[in-house]
Formats: C-alpha cells, sequence, structure tokens
C-alpha cells in the first residue's frame, strides 16, 4: 500500500504496560460525578523520551482500537498494531526521533478498567454498573499517565475517529500541556445518522438473549448481537465506492446465481467474517459504554460554542478529513476549522481525495504521512 | 407539504380486491425453475378503466409496501395509503382521468401469497420453504392480473425503489403491455453497500432465537430481530441532512444529559418506535425473501448489458432521481439513461434537489408532480 511497508524488524516485539492509579488517592472523577477507582491503563511506548522530555506523542485510538499501535507482541503475531504503517524508524510518527505512547481508553477491554473489570465495592465484574464515561474523562485518565511518565508537555496528542475527538479534548481543555493536535476523520459531536447508527448496534447487543442485561461475564457472550453491530459499524466505515472497488456484485464461491439462499454475495460473506471475529476481541459493554461516549461528545453544548471550546488554547491543529467519509464527513471538519480561524488559532487543514470512506486515517498512510511529518516537524522546532 | 393535500374524501373508502389465479393451470413459473401454484394478489384500484381500456396505470410499491396506495380502508383510519398525495382527483396519477391499479408483490406478506401462505403440499405455512423469488417473478404475477383485467396495454408503470426495479423489468421484457415507464429512486442493481445493509437486516432476523428457521408463524414472531432489520433500513431511507434538519442532536423528554443511560437522543426513540411498529404489519420471512430479490436484481447480468436489457424495448421513459438518495444514488439512474441514449430511446431524467434521501419519491409530491403529469399526458395523446 505505501513505500513505509511494514516488517517484523521495525518496530519488532513490544510488551504492554500497565499504569495503575486511584486506589491510594480520589480515583478519577468523571463527569457523571462519579469516581473510578482504582483505574488501570493498558499502553504502549515506541522510540525513547529525550533528555528535556519533550519528543513525546500521545496516539489516540478510534473506537474498536487499543493500545497496540505498533509493531507485534509475538514473533508469529500475523498482524502489527493497527497504526504500524505510521509508526517507527523513518516513518510519519519516526521512533528515532519520537518517543510514541499509545493507551487504551478506560471503558474498554483491551486492558483498562471498563465494564468487565472487577467492581472493587461488590467483588464481581461492573457491567452496566460501570459508570458512564465520555470522551473527557478518557483524556483525564490520559493526563495521569503523562503525568506518571514525568513528561511536562506532550509535543503531539493524534488521532482518527474516537481519536480525533480525544486530540480536540486535549486541545480544547489541555492546551498547556499538548503543543500539537492531529485530527483526522474526527468530528466536534457526531450526526443523528451516526447516533443512530451506533443506536443500531447497541439494540442488536442489548436484544440478543445472551445478554442478560450486561452480566453475561460468567456465561456464554452476546456474540451474535454483539456481530450484527459490528457488521453494522463496518459499513459506515467504508464507503460505496470502496465497496464497490473491493466486492462489487460478486458472489462467493460461486460463479452465477442459482436462485437458492446459498446464493451470496461476497460482501456478505466479509462482514459476516468481520462480525463474527470481532466478538473475539471485543466486549459487548464496551462497545456499549464507548459508543454512548461518541454519540455524548458535543464540543458545542460542553462550551456554548465551538469557538468558545477553542478559546484558551494554545495548542497547534492539523486537521485531514477524507472526502469519501460520510461518517464524519469533511464539512464537520471544517465547521472546526472554521471555528479556530476565527479565533486566530493556527490551524492546517486538508481535505484529502480518497475512495476509502472513515477507515481512510487507517488506510491513507501515503497522502497523510507528508503532512503530518511536516506537522510534527514544525512544532518540535518550535516546542525545543 | 404540498399543495395536493391529503383528505377523507377525495379517494374516500376503497376495499382491496383478490386475483387468484393457478390453481387450474399450470401456475406461475418461477425465474428459480420452481412453479407456484396457487398464487393470489391482492391489489386495489382507483378511478374507471375507459371504453377502450387505454387509461390503465400500474403502480408498483417499493419493498415494505403493499397495494394499498390511497384513500382508507375504513373511515377511522388514520393514514391514508402509501402514495396518498400522489393519487386522485386532480393529482398526477388523476382518478378523473386514468384508471389505477396497485398489487402486493408476491412474497409479500399483504395479502398476496408469500413465505406465511399455506403451502398446498404440506397444508402448513411455506416459511423458508417458500420459493426464491425475483423482482421479475413479481413482474410475471401481475402480467396476469393485468391480462385478467382486460388490460390489452398498460398506459404506464410507475414505482419507486424496489417498485422502479419493477417499471423496468415491465419496460424491459414485456414492452409490447407498457406504453410508458416512470422509474422513480431506483436502480439497474444495487450497489455493494445496499446488499450489504440487507445483509445485516436479514442477520439480524436470523439471530433472533424466536426466528426457528422461518417456521415461527404458530408461535411469538422474531419481533425484535425484525425491528432492527428495519432500524437499519429506515437510516438508509433518510439522508444525514434530514435526519439533522428532522432530529438534530435534540435529547429526548430531557433538556441536557444526565449521564446516565437514560440519556436518548430523539432519533434513538424515533427508530425504536418505527422499528416496533414495523413487525405488526409486516413479517420477518417477507423481509428475507423481498430483501433477497432486491439483491439479486441485476439488469446487466441478466441480459449481459444494460444496453441489451433494454434493446427491444418499446416503452417511453421517466427517469427521477434525489440529490440526497446515496441507497439508489443519482449516479445509478444516469447510468439507465445513459443505455437508453445509447440505444436511442425515449427517456426523460431529472434528478431533483432534495434534503430526504432514498424516501424523497415518496415525499416530494411538489417536485416530482408535474413532470409526473405531463410524461402521462403526452404518453395518453399517443397511446390513444
Amino acid at each position: 500500500m505505501s513505500e513505509v511497508s511494514s516488517t517484523h524488524t521495525d518496530i519488532g516485539i513490544v510488551t504492554p504496560r500497565y499504569f495503575e492509579f486511584g486506589a491510594a488517592d480520589d480515583g478519577l472523577l468523571l463527569d457523571s460525578g462519579q469516581v473510578l477507582s482504582p483505574v488501570t491503563l493498558c499502553y504502549e511506548t515506541y522510540g525513547e523520551l529525550n533528555s528535556d522530555s519533550s519528543n513525546a506523542i500521545l496516539l489516540l485510538h478510534a473506537f474498536s482500537g487499543d493500545a497496540h499501535a505498533a509493531g507485534f507482541h509475538h514473533a508469529d503475531d500475523k498482524h502489527p498494531g493497527w497504526w504500524h504503517d505510521m509508526i517507527g524508524p523513518g516513518k510519519p510518527f519516526d521512533t528515532n526521533r519520537y518517543f510514541i505512547i499509545c493507551s487504551n481508553v478506560i471503558g474498554g477491554c483491551r486492558g483498562s478498567t471498563g465494564p468487565g473489570s472487577i467492581n472493587p465495592q461488590t467483588g464481581t465484574r461492573y457491567g452496566l454498573e460501570f459508570p458512564v464515561i465520555t470522551v473527557h474523562d478518557m483524556v483525564k485518565a490520559q493526563v495521569r499517565l503523562i503525568q506518571h511518565l514525568g513528561i511536562p508537555k506532550l509535543l503531539a496528542v493524534a488521532g482518527g475517529s474516537m481519536g480525533g475527538m480525544q486530540a480536540l479534548e486535549w486541545a480544547s481543555r489541555y492546551s498547556t500541556l499538548v503543543h500539537g493536535a492531529i485530527v483526522l476523520a474526527s468530528t466536534s459531536r457526531l450526526s443523528a445518522q451516526g447516533i443512530a447508527f451506533n443506536a443500531v448496534g447497541r439494540n442488536a447487543i442489548m436484544s440478543d438473549p445472551l445478554f442478560y442485561n450486561g452480566d453475561y461475564y460468567d456465561r456464554e457472550a452476546p456474540a451474535r448481537g454483539l456481530a450484527i453491530a459490528r457488521m453494522v459499524g463496518h459499513i459506515t466505515y467504508l464507503s460505496d465506492e470502496s465497496m464497490r472497488l473491493k466486492f462489487g456484485r460478486r458472489l462467493q464461491d460461486r460463479e452465477r446465481m442459482d436462485f437458492s439462499f446459498a446464493d451470496q454475495f461476497e460482501v456478505e460473506s466479509y462482514l459476516e467474517y468481520k462480525g463474527g471475529t470481532f466478538v473475539d476481541r471485543f466486549d459487548a459493554n464496551s462497545y456499549i459504554y464507548l459508543s454512548k461516549a461518541i454519540d455524548y461528545f458535543d464540543l458545542e453544548t460542553a462550551h456554548g460554542s465551538l469557538e468558545r471550546a477553542f478559546a484558551d488554547s494554545s495548542s497547534r491543529f492539523l486537521i485531514l478529513s477524507f472526502s469519501s467519509d460520510w461518517l464524519y464527513p469533511p464539512y464537520q471538519s471544517k465547521e472546526i476549522v472554521r471555528a479556530l480561524m476565527r479565533r486566530g488559532k493556527d490551524v492546517s487543514y486538508c481535505e484529502i481525495e480518497s475512495p476509502y470512506g472513515h477507515d481512510s486515517f487507517l488506510l491513507e498512510t501515503e497522502r497523510q504521512a507528508p503532512m503530518i511529518e511536516a506537522f510534527l516537524s514544525t512544532i518540535s522546532r518550535e516546542h525545543r
């Protein structure tokens, strides 16, 4: 796909690490007013922190992502981390220059505290007793991690989709702690259409008879509901064009139709496969909590207006959108750009032509790489 | 919404009628090679057939539609037929001039033979023993109805979405029986994205534990699966813009968020309501059969090319698409128009600017009315 090709050697084997906090202090005060304690954050790092701690970049993952952004956990892993093409020696997030951190979000299910964790008050798993969390809550936990790592100010935060929402929260509320924000395929608030798709996913999960109101951890997981939710999600991450290019109307395992229900299109098999494998790595309750956090994210409502959300921000911004992204469409990125410009903020924006829909930020390595490299070089000169 | 407003008096009370065939003869030979017998078609008519039987228009309904296109079944009905604004005295399908017929499709569940009908070979309901049907099969049954009604040649066929697919089949294969074809918000073949959404709906139904492989008629219906399928469908019938205009990010029954799962957006409540009411009037097996018929519809593959599909057609065409329709997007209508023009066929085309997405053909009465009226006037002068 790109010049910065993946090999086993560039990042190599990485080991997840765990930061625990909140047991000995007040814990994490959430936007809901509830307190989460203790809190574990799973994170990974790539590269080395420099002597003045000025080269740290925090990567923020999307809905179904995790801390494993690059490299391999085991020598026989088939797939590297989710942004492997972007991270490593000589890559845009250049581990020869930068210290890269990626942490899993709270509410997730990939090593950090979430609904599948033990509720210390009951000794059993939270399930739906887990407090509602927001994108801001995710960022509050990340702030603690950065302090723990001894980083006074991040060179940059960067993320796509829900990761971009976190980057916007960082730049809006914690801009003294972050020099630059890279926001890819994201929005200051999800559309009604986006909320609707998330609602369908949650309905599919909650309609699964194995859901048991979220209390399924000692039983079989609500796999079919979660798979259907994932199928819906997958369609929204692609585009009409990319699905036409990838699948068209080809049938699976046969040349022509014989008018039985065994006739299946490739796109159906693909979605069923993707839905089916998702349940092995994702928790249905996390699907509910994280999709709710995405729905609730709304910088306008939280601050009165988008301009006011960034009024006090000292961060610089790189905002990228993708032409065929209909879930977080370019017009939403442009609204952010306009609000920043009205406030005289330093913002670079590009709408990248791509057929790959919302997933473009994971796929268009070559197109986005030069802009991210240039942005990081510029701010790292300023930041020294 | 429009000048041609709905009243109880214009069409008034109508009574569905039933045409039965196939018991005494060979039945209906389906594209699958199977034979359906007996066959019942539920239909309604509005207006009067003229003395030379030259004023008949057949309306073709969409996926979840039925024969009840206009008027009311009972004096206390809250809602009229699905295209009431378009049908009646002085309306585009003017019952002072035309004899309007609308028939339910086979495979459906609104009075015509479908998977919920009794299989004469077993004495029990077909369920998934019902043969796979195609859009062409639906049209074959309609041809029998038209012959039964003593109509040598229809003035026009007209329909949107799946109804437009039927209109295309009529004009492609039976153009000696139809003078003009009005094709709204339709396509010669569904996109991979459209197939994917249908696949999600079918998966939701089949994952419902009450589905019992389609054999649920003596039990509780798989209502939750069907409701989820309908929710997905509904999103695809609307548009990003129409959902923003209609719902935005307003919360249901509260002013502001309190970060509990009781926070729900209006769009969620709307979809759940629409999904929930759908199960009262639609059969899950029909959802499966009709969505498969839509997926399988492919004039290119059936005829070798779109041009060849219309090579022998003597029909005139009016094709309308809607700018915000992303399920059956305008570029697909344009492909049909280009194929017709290359063959020198008589085709009028307009892409109507509208925010209402795929549902526009049901809502944009004022915009589409003048074009349909003019088209019908022109062909009815020729047809006399």
